[in-house]
């Protein structure tokens, strides 16, 4: 599972084909390519084609070259490739309100090499988290936002989304709802991290709604962002058991930890390049 | 957890009041009574008092003149008691249609005592599970269903449940949507298992919703009938994980396990008197 | 993860070197077979390659010259290969004592058509269990233990495992230790349940054992036999929590349907094909 | 669970005897104290009662008469009792040496009051961690270890236990073993994190000894310590599924999740009052 640093990762999909998986690996093996771990998924119903390897270059390797003949060799099979080099780390931007639990979190797992990123921006709506960020030695950028001021507001979110180049935007309890432009300019690149099993509880203060219900398990869902609140395709879905003495509060206390443990997960698939998007589904090899 | 073969189990609820718990460990000591297991809860939010214990009686015990006592001693608190005799073994009928999944596991347990119960019918609109049924040694009814005659087959169907003194039913994946007049009948006394994690996928089909909507999480939940369907307090939830590559099919299977574990978790909590209705949810204590 | 009936099953393992993915994947174009999934592994610390793909054959299909050409590929690779056609069912033999809570789910699951496979025998030190393998319509073998006659009765064991042809051996709770000769026997293809997470609490009675340490977690691990009593190369591990509450008889209960799922999961993952073994460990893909 | 700020903790053990909840039970109602939850679990094997009670008390509330009374009710059944005030915050301490993540963990926790205690020193083998514990504003005691100053080293750390009057010292990955005098002075008052499941992996490199076994499952442990390497009373246990692709950092890198949750769980479970010693097992009310 853990890579040496001298670890490519290919990660192709296609529509379902015959060769899909031998124009892949007999490039790798012509370009003297050692492949450490190869996995490959046809999804049947849906027709299409994922698939995902590790492997070490030679000792002589030309990446431009070797981008060039891929693209060269998949394109008849209309397959999206996507090539990473060893080392690298994505920009990302974490943006956050008042809870911190997810951003502590994210941040430790940065500072001791878990997820391999560069947090290159925390941005809230509220001051509070900017001791946390910038102990961290993280740039804080604080947008207030009020009922009138959102356009304003995501402009200057996206304005430091360009300057920084982040690639990857985590929602990391961030308590609004982003406008559908903003949406649509994340889509595919922003994870969420909803509190509840979805599609149970959508919306607004879902362990209060869990506690109304009398569920005995409590969950949290990270997903992709797109249009539909809290719809977009899930990457990954924790879970604990509560019972009847667990109060509202206390959901929200045994929630912090699910949150935490399945957004960091979502994110490290998302940098080992590990999730495909599936129309609105996920394929995670 | 196990009981000795002379345990009595005593359980109550009512509107929370300074001395509830006092006034029953009060006279179970004065009764010489021995406590192997108590445990009280009191609902802050709902104002409601809940407490199970476990006793053994002393060697000279008149059970009605306990009773009597018990009553005289409850009324102030307007407290709803029950009190189980050790080896009691409630009457259960078990409804079906095709799938024996959970029959097969709820008859395997009684068989081996881990489920202290008599079945005493099992309940069909096909004739599909008689063989299992009847290896068991347990009667087994069957009445069709067809879009005409759902008056006159649940009237059958009540008729057995009278006839065998049933005090619990239990719908193992009974595929058909019981009148409201029926689940008024049941109300409190029915334990059905629905195969999705409620409030996420009520209704038919739910493992093809799931896999429509690319959960990561796929789980069951047995919940007490009441007149809204799959809305009864619910009892016990289980849960697996599961990936892009579990077909609806897939899905379906690993959902079995997690069907019968559940159900048979909550038909043992009601079994031991664990289960208290609090409004539309319970307390399992 | 479920397979249409048209699918085969390639599995091979082989030293780690380049062209292990490429000789396989080409052959398998080559021959126009069409590939659903593909998992390969290279395992680093061990330098071992290990790789399982389904595939659908095209419609004009020579088996014989298919592995003809097969063996031929690979043999500079030294690679070990086995091929499973479509809807093959490996014949089983369980092995069991008093105890038949595995029995009882196994053969519940190859009734459902959930593990592919024949049990074509039961066998047991005891005549406990036959009316249970007589209802599914399996042969039962009884062969009773005494401490002088381990010798011949292993000898009658080996007999039927013969006449049989089974390949497979599954002992759910078959509560003997087999003699180092009969393990020899069945390396490789005999899965033993122990109730337990090994390597903690092996040998006797580990629920007791279990018991007097106070562990808060109980378990259960389904490994392959070999010569070392509970050292085999481990296939799966269940887990279930505990508290104070249990005493040694509620673990064992606890510990019944955690060892029927382990089990099942393991002799599932071996039907598939998808075990391999690498020294005293496996992979599972 | 979530108590209200007016909560008082009672919590007792005694051999087992008839009247046991009785006399604590009737005393809080003497005294006009409002029961909210009590739990009682009398052991049979171990003929020993154990009982943990949160209450309100009256309005009007003399602690030392209270005490003073409770005293002499309780003395008759040789019961060991302990009363903890609302809002009492014990004061502890943790020693770590380089690894952070556990005292990441439960600073970050009682930063937001998920653990209501008063962390009063950070105390090391190593500097590494003084960033951290000063962030915090906890004070940090840097105590170097060397194969010949042990007895001075641990003079220096009982110090500091002593200074700052420490009612619990966490062991949050300090990787030293103690001196069986230190272990004896800390009996019942200190809680280790092993990073595996006890009884299995104990000792050093656990996550590395469960590679070599091929485990499918890794896990954590915490537990009091007694003068028995990795033997104390266990209080949690945590674990997590784990296959052939993972090489022991991945192990490693897994873990420090589990380790993280289970010493928090039992840090929690500690400060609430709800761990009872009982010989070498531990209840958890």
């Amino acid at each position: 599972m853990s890579r040496t640093p001298d670890t490519w990762i290919l990660t192709a999909q296609s529509p379902s084909r015959l060769g899909t998986v031998d124009v892949v690996t007999r490039f790798l093996f012509e370009q003297q390519c050692y492949v450490t771990e190869h996995h490959s998924f046809d999804d049947r119903l849906a027709a299409r084609f994922f698939i995902r390897v590790e492997f070490k270059a030679p000792a002589v390797f030309d990446e431009a070259a070797f981008r060039a003949g891929l693209a060269d060799a998949l394109a008849p099979f209309d397959m999206q490739m996507e090539l990473t080099a060893p080392g690298y780390r994505p920009k990302v931007a974490i943006m956050v309100s008042k809870a911190d639990h997810c951003l502590n979190d994210l941040l430790y797992r940065q500072r001791i090499g878990q997820l391999p990123m560069d947090v290159v921006a925390v941005i809230s709506n509220h001051p509070d988290l900017e001791p946390l960020a910038r102990w961290h030695g993280i740039p804080y950028h604080h947008f207030p936002l009020d009922p009138h001021n959102k356009p304003a507001q995501e402009a200057h979110v996206w304005q430091v989304l360009q300057d920084t180049q982040a690639e990857l935007v985590v929602l990391a309890r961030y308590m609004q709802v982003l406008s559908p432009e903003l949406c649509r300019r994340l889509d595919g690149w922003a994870i969420n991290i909803h509190h509840s099993l979805l599609p149970g509880f959508k919306g607004a203060k879902p362990y209060h709604q869990a506690y109304q219900k009398g569920v005995k398990l409590v969950g949290a869902t990270a997903h992709y962002v797109n249009n539909d609140l809290d719809e977009g395709p899930i990457i990954a879905q924790g879970v604990e058991s509560v019972d009847h003495a667990y109060y509202p509060e206390d959901l929200v206390a045994k929630g912090r930890d699910i949150e935490c443990l399945t957004l960091a997960k979502a994110v490290g698939y998302h940098l080992e390049r590990r999730v495909f998007l599936n129309a609105n589904r996920t394929v995670v090899l």
